[in-house]
């Protein structure tokens, strides 16, 4: 059991989204992404299988699809995809998203 | 692909604290667990393989764990468990929790 406090731990960076992992086993992957306003992770899959979440933390953004989609991004909101479908994040302001990888890849 | 709007989806109880499952697949069980300031979810576990995270997205109170024992919860903050070690929640103010089980149970 292990407690880690991310608004603490994990700044932002200003040349590029800061990535800082949280969490690796055999079961799970958690990575805590925090984006400067203007800051993207822009869209990519792995042709894997499995599935991961996007769960906003703080600030406001959109999650990125396929084909140019986007779809609002606010605190409270969880993208589920799978590992192998096309994702991505964009922030409008400064943004913290919690992404969690199971299985880990 | 599917986004939840959790704080549009789910609200609270007076009763007890609510829950709603967010997303279940063969990879992972995500489920959303809302407090009153004051209500709790009491110290379990089960004796499976796997871990889950609980992590704050609102609100305040503690994690439990076993033999008594409380850490400060906050917003950010996230708590990383094995499925079968004790665990658990108490609310000090109204507290939005996202729990993540993999694999799910």
């Amino acid at each position: 059991m292990r407690k880690i406090e991310l608004y603490k731990e994990h700044g932002f960076k200003d040349l590029t989204f800061s990535n800082y992992l949280v969490h690796e086993s055999e079961f799970m992957k958690v990575i805590n992404f925090n984006f400067r306003a203007g800051q993207k992770l822009p869209v990519h899959s792995h042709d894997l299988e499995g599935e991961l979440t996007l769960t906003v933390l703080e600030g406001r953004g959109e999650f990125l699809a396929a084909d140019g989609a986007a779809m609002p991004a606010e605190p409270g909101d969880v993208l589920v995809s799978g590992i192998a479908e096309p994702h991505g994040v964009s922030a409008i302001t400064d943004m913290r998203v919690l992404v969690t990888i199971a299985p880990p890849i």
